[in-house]
This record gives structure tokens, C-alpha cells and sequence, in this order.
């Protein structure tokens, strides 16, 4: 039965709710071997699952495992996901501020995987800090914090981890109807109310094009609507890292500068405007200006730091990390970069850049990789800066000569000078999906 | 690596040599896994195969097991093959009359699937049979009788049994490319050095359009061309079936018929069709005409019948049901099919007929299905004969009452009756291919 189906799919008819919720459940069981599943997502991959389809296949994914409530915390559950960046390092300060502002946020996180960095790693350097929770344990960090930051547990959408893991094997993670509903499905699993989506563009991205990125918000976007979880979606810049430090230990000092009130302008900014966009989902904030404000005074107060702080406890983590980061692991060596000549930053590329930092040991190219937490690269120059020649571009800090000798070319391909300045850009491109 | 190979044919790319040979030999070891392979195919169907890489895809396949040689026979060693049919019983009577009239021909055969027959179940209800020969048996049986018709030994292209299998479960079977490396790689690896085609047309053929028999036509010329092996390719009618007899011991007992210079005028026709072609390209006759004449003689002197006794014999079978097939097995039970009204038979469609002859026991639904020798169709009048109220249209033969019934239907729907007579159609509807 099961090669008629894939048949119809290749040939670019349609399955029925009982057809798909039979495949879902036969990929968990076993039933429906690796191979069929592969060619059926390689069909999917070119024919794509129409609105119905898409919405049959994620509650089927859903229904293969646990489905967390949260009925008895005291105020709204809502979360953010990103699509993954260079740098990106916006849930380790937006969560703590969303929860001081009065939110819940139940973060299931991933795993640094090809040139984008992974938000559990980056925690990872915390000594101590435990990503892996027992279902009471996450539960309990959430009720108290008012956030937690976790890898997603075995027992939420089974059948994601299998599909995912069989995708990542057969070329088949490219089709946004399969993206779509890899991170709904977790999200509705994990008991979110609603959905903030940071979709990234550009070349540090994992869809880079424009089109491709809409075409994800607006599917996340109508496969939530069809769920019950409000989605809205907000395309961001992905051409440069955000903020100015890629890698693991790295990214959680500059995100504790953030809660601390400082830190890079581009990442305050996306921190904000993120967290203003899930207050007032979340029904706290009345608007996106007074939802920003909330965030301010939870930063300036040293509520969100509090917090963090709190949450890195409550994990197994050493919180005197979060008082003196100067704690935290850092890399043998280092090298720094400087601008050949004078002129502006014209480009500074995320794509290049996150490569060259798996290559430091900053990411995997491999899922059995081992992360090197101190490797890193730090920018001292961003998109639009004037430089004079032999001023410091970035800093490179790694532990191993041969992965510093195979990355620095790449990070030296990464800048770009120009005599003028290039057009300022924008960080939000775009905003889809209704805000309340 | 092998996601990236994915990856690119996924995207329309092209794949180099070793690329290729590289898939091939990890199918084969195992260390391309099932999934990926599932994958690749299914982009294989989707983006195809270009002919430097179907050509270097074939290669590795030959490569992948023995290659017989047979430089000690005294003849030329050609093949046919055809892309199965409803009531093709062809090779049957072909291969010892090619046989008398000088050739060799070690035929490797395959089974009954969906809804078309095959050789194998056919030869095996001539009791003591075997098909499955040892590599010493095969030559030994080609040597003396000039012809053999054997299952596919193990040990030539382990890749395609394993390709085929994978193939069948994941619904990647309907691709030109894919079905032209299949059939070309183990025309090669038996050692033909010359090949004549028959591909098949219409409801009954496994491609039912013209435009994709000729497409497939046209990959199997240019890819025997590539591989050093001339290809032949007749496109031929199967809109109806060939002959009277659709099931086991029936095809047997009519390819008998052929060989004793009786037997229905289709199969007789392209049989010498056929094998003309076979003789040409084997430089044993002038052209088709000289063939032709050459197996009238070898079926009218009983040569080829004495061919086809002596290769049952080799091969185990009792050579008394050649010269009595009445020793063949019968079905149990069998009913006669009537004209409700008077007319013209205007349509006979095989491709029903063939499902329903599966239904019987004729056939396999599933590889694990059991034949039933003595299930069978036997029709009594083909398209364009004239029928009167209550004439007999076709008698099913059937031991189990549940199948007969679920068969019945569709063999009443095969039968159309018209006023007027159809416009006369040809058995071969194009020749493709250099004759020498």
C-alpha cells in the first residue's frame, strides 16, 4: 500500500488525512521502513503538500507523542524561534526579559549543525548548565524563572526526530511545507499559545533568498492558523552576524552585556522588537511600543539579568558565570585581522563567517563534532564602519593552528571595503501574520 | 557526502564519474544505506539521468558482478527482451527457433508482477523445470541447445536486484533512465552481443503511451551505443493480448502450438518478427526477409520444436508434455463468457485482462503470492472478429470460487462490442534502431 501512495505523491496528487496520519504513525512504529519514508520525502520535497495535507501531517506528528499544558501557570505561554543565524544569540536575553515582563516561555532549543550556531552549545559553556531536563524539571524551571532553555524532550513529536534525522540524511530538509511543520509541531507539543517566528534572509541564513523566506513566514503562518497557534512572523537580515561575537562562550557574555544594558545596538534592537511583538501576542503589552517599553524597564531594572541568572541556577549552572563572565572558557590562541586599507565596511558575510567558525571548532560539520566552547571570531567592525588601514577587522580565537589556518582565509574573504558607504539596511525586512 | 550527492541531483545538477561509481559500489557494500538510495532514485525520477551519466551509472552496475563470455561458442549470442505483456509467451517459441537457425540465446527471465505474466512461472509448470541454474549448467544448456531460459543469476549485477527491490517498495520503478540501465545491465553482464527490443504499447504495457515506449525506446539505442551493445527496438501493439492463452501452462501449451506450425497468428507473426531481427543482427541472415524465411523453415521442418524439447530436457523438465501438453496442469473450475448481443469485438483491453488473470492466480499481487498453474483466460475472439447473441467471448479457468468471482467483473468489462468492425491496427508500430 505504502508504494502506491508515494506513487500518487510523485505523480502530484494528493493524500488523504487517513493516508498521511497512516504514514506518520507507521514511520514511528516501524511499520513504513526508512526507505519508503525517504522516497516519500524526496516526492514531497518536489511536489510539496497542499494547505490540508500540510495540516493532517503536522497534527499526525504531533499526536505521535506527548503534548505538554500549561493551564496552571499564571500568566500567557509564548514563545519565539528562529530559523537560525550567525550570531544569533537573541533567546539567551529575550526569554529572561520576556519572563520578567510577565510572560512564560518554554524554549525548546537545538543544536549548532552546519554554519549556523545552536543555542544549547552556547549554554553548554555555562559550567554545569544541564540542557537535557525531565519533563517535572522543565516544568518546574518554567513555573519559577519564568523561562527555560532545553533540548527538546524524546518524548515531544516523535516522529520529528525521526523525520529530521532521516531528512538530514537524504537532501530532503529543503521543502518548506516540511520546515513548517518540524517547528510547529514542537511548538504546539511544547504548549506555546502563540508563536513569534524570527525568519532570517540573507546569506548567513538557511533559506537566504527573500521569496524563499516569505514563503516559509506565510506557510508557518496559515499551517498556525490551521492549528490554533497564532504565528507572526518577522523577516530579519541575515548578511552580517548579529551583534559582534560568534561562538559559544562568546555569544553568552555578549548576551548577559545586553541584560546587563549594554551590548551591540543590532542585537538590543532585535531582542526588543522580538519580545515586543510576544507581549502583546500574549496579550500583556497593548501595543508593540508599549511592549518595548515593558522590556526596557525589565533590562534597566536588572530584572532580566535577575532572572537569567535565576534560570542558569535552576539549570545545574554556576550563576556566578552570569556576575563575572570572565568565568567562562576562552581559546588558547588568537589572531587579529586588520583592514588592508582605508575605506567603510561594505559587507561583512554571515554565511563565510559562520563557516569559518565551525571550521575554528565554533560549530559542527558533523553531528558526533565536538564543540570547542572558546573558539570564536569577534568583530570589530561592522557593515558601515570607516576604517583606516591597520585598524582591527576581528579577532580570531581558537585552539588548534590547523583549524585557524583553514578558517582565517575564510574570514579574510568574509570583509569587504569600499571607498562610499553602503546603504544603511534595514534589520526587520518584513512583518506577516496578524498581531492580535 | 553522500546528502550532498542527494542534494545536487535533487536540484537538477549532474553527477561525475566517480560520483556515481562511488553510489553504486556503496549501494552494493552497504555503506550507502537503503534511505539514501530510496532518496537518490526518487530524484533520479524526478531530474533523470543525463546519458554520460546513465551510461556510467550502467557501467558500475555491470561492474558490480560477473560478466559471462562466450567467445567459445561457434554462433553469434544475441537477446531479446520485452517490457512485458498480457499473454507475451514470445521467448517461449523465439528462442529455439532462433536457436535452430544458428543463434545463441541465454535468456535470463523474470517473474509474474502486476498484472503482466512472466517466463519463469510459465516454464515452471512443465513439471521438474528448473529455472534457477548454476553459472556451469546455464553455459552448459546454452552450448547444446542453443538457447536457455534461466532465472538471473545472483551473481551478475547484484546492483540491479538490490536497485530493482529498493525500487519496487519506494515507487521509483517509472523512470526512463532508471528502467534502461536495469534492462541494459544485465543484457550486457549475460554476455548478448546484440539485443532486439520489444517494447510494448498500449493498456496492457507496463508504458502505456506511445511517447514513453519511444522515449524508452530511444534511451536503450543510444545507451547500447554507448555500452558497445546494438539495440533494436520494435514498438509493439499490446492494446489487446498476444494469442489466446493468458495465464501459466496455457502460454506454454500455445508457444507448443507455434513451434508445431499452428498457434495464433499474432504470436506467429511477431515471433518471426522478432526473431528476424535477432538473425540480422547476429549476421546469420541478409535481411528480415532471409530471417524470416530461416525460422519458417526451422518451425516447418519441427526443428525449433525439437530445440525447445531438448532445452526442457537440459533443464530438468519432463520432455513428454512437450509432445503431449495435455500433461500440463489444469484449473479446477472454468466458465465460458457471452455475447449479450450481436456485433463486432472492437475492443479486448489486456491491461484489465491481465489484472484479472492476477485476480485468478495467474499472477502475483504481491512477490510473495503463490501461482496457480491452470489459472487462466482463454479467449475466443479477439479484436475485429464478428460474434453473434450467446457466442462464446472467453472461457476463465480458476480452482478457487472467492477469486473467480472477483475476476469475473473485470473480464466482462475487457470485452467492447461495436456495429462496425474497428480500423484494422498493426502489431509493430515502429522500428527504432540500426539494423547492422
Amino acid at each position: 500500500m505504502t508504494p502506491a501512495l508515494i506513487a500518487r505523491k510523485r505523480d502530484g496528487g494528493r493524500l488523504s488525512d487517513a493516508e498521511l496520519a497512516a504514514l506518520i504513525e507507521g514511520a514511528v512504529s516501524g511499520a513504513v521502513p526508512d526507505y519508503q519514508l525517504a522516497a516519500l520525502l524526496m516526492a514531497i520535497v518536489w511536489r510539496g503538500l497542499d494547505a490540508r495535507e500540510l495540516t493532517t501531517w503536522t497534527r499526525a506528528m504531533i499526536e505521535s507523542g506527548q503534548r505538554l499544558r500549561w493551564d496552571h501557570l499564571p500568566g500567557p505561554v509564548v514563545d519565539k524561534h528562529s530559523t537560525g543565524g550567525v550570531g544569533d544569540k537573541i533567546s539567551l536575553c529575550l526569554a529572561p526579559l520576556c519572563a520578567a515582563a510577565g510572560l512564560y516561555v518554554p524554549m525548546m532549543a537545538g543544536r549548532a549543525l552546519g554554519h549556523t550556531g545552536g543555542t544549547l552549545d552556547k549554554l553548554e559553556t555555562i559550567p554545569g548548565f544541564r540542557t537535557a531536563l525531565p519533563p517535572r524539571t522543565f516544568g518546574r524551571v518554567l513555573a519559577r524563572a519564568g523561562f527555560v532553555l532545553a533540548g527538546q524532550s524524546a518524548r515531544l513529536v516523535p516522529a520529528d526526530r525521526l523525520l529530521y534525522a532521516l531528512r538530514d540524511a537524504t537532501a530532503t530538509v529543503e521543502s518548506i511545507p516540511l520546515i513548517a511543520s518540524s517547528i510547529l509541531s514542537k511548538k504546539v507539543a511544547e504548549g506555546a499559545a502563540a508563536l513569534v517566528m524570527d525568519v532570517k534572509v540573507g546569506s548567513g541564513a538557511f533559506l537566504p533568498s527573500l521569496d524563499q523566506a516569505r514563503a516559509l513566514a506565510r506557510a508557518l503562518i496559515s499551517l498556525g492558523r490551521a492549528l490554533g497557534l497564532p504565528v507572526r512572523a518577522l523577516l530579519s537580515a541575515m548578511d552580517q552576524p548579529l551583534g559582534e561575537a560568534i561562538g559559544n562562550a562568546v555569544e553568552v557574555r555578549e548576551a548577559i552585556d545586553v541584560l546587563r544594558g549594554a551590548g551591540p545596538p543590532d542585537v538590543v534592537d532585535l531582542t526588543l522588537r522580538l519580545g515586543a511583538e510576544m507581549l502583546v501576542l500574549g496579550g500583556i503589552a497593548r501595543d508593540l511600543r508599549d511592549g518595548t517599553a515593558r522590556l526596557e524597564r525589565a533590562r534597566a531594572s536588572g530584572e532580566g539579568f535577575e532572572r537569567f541568572k535565576l534560570g542558569v541556577r535552576l539549570q545545574g549552572g554556576d550563576p556566578r558565570v552570569v556576575d563575572d563572565p570572565g568565568r567562562l572558557p576562552r581559546a588558547r590562541h588568537s589572531r587579529t585581522l586588520r583592514a588592508p586599507r582605508a575605506g567603510r565596511v561594505s559587507r561583512v558575510d554571515a554565511g563565510l563567517l559562520g563557516r569559518a567558525a565551525t571550521l575554528l571548532g565554533a560549530g559542527r560539520a558533523r553531528k558526533e563534532d565536538r564543540i570547542s566552547p572558546g573558539a570564536a571570531i569577534l568583530l570589530h567592525a561592522k557593515v558601515g564602519a570607516p576604517v583606516s588601514a591597520g585598524d582591527p577587522l576581528c579577532t580570531v580565537h581558537y585552539d588548534d593552528e590547523a583549524r585557524a589556518r583553514a578558517a582565517l582565509p575564510q574570514v579574510a574573504g568574509a570583509f569587504r571595503l569600499s571607498p562610499r558607504a553602503p546603504a544603511a539596511a534595514p534589520l526587520v525586512l518584513e512583518t506577516l501574520g496578524r498581531l492580535r
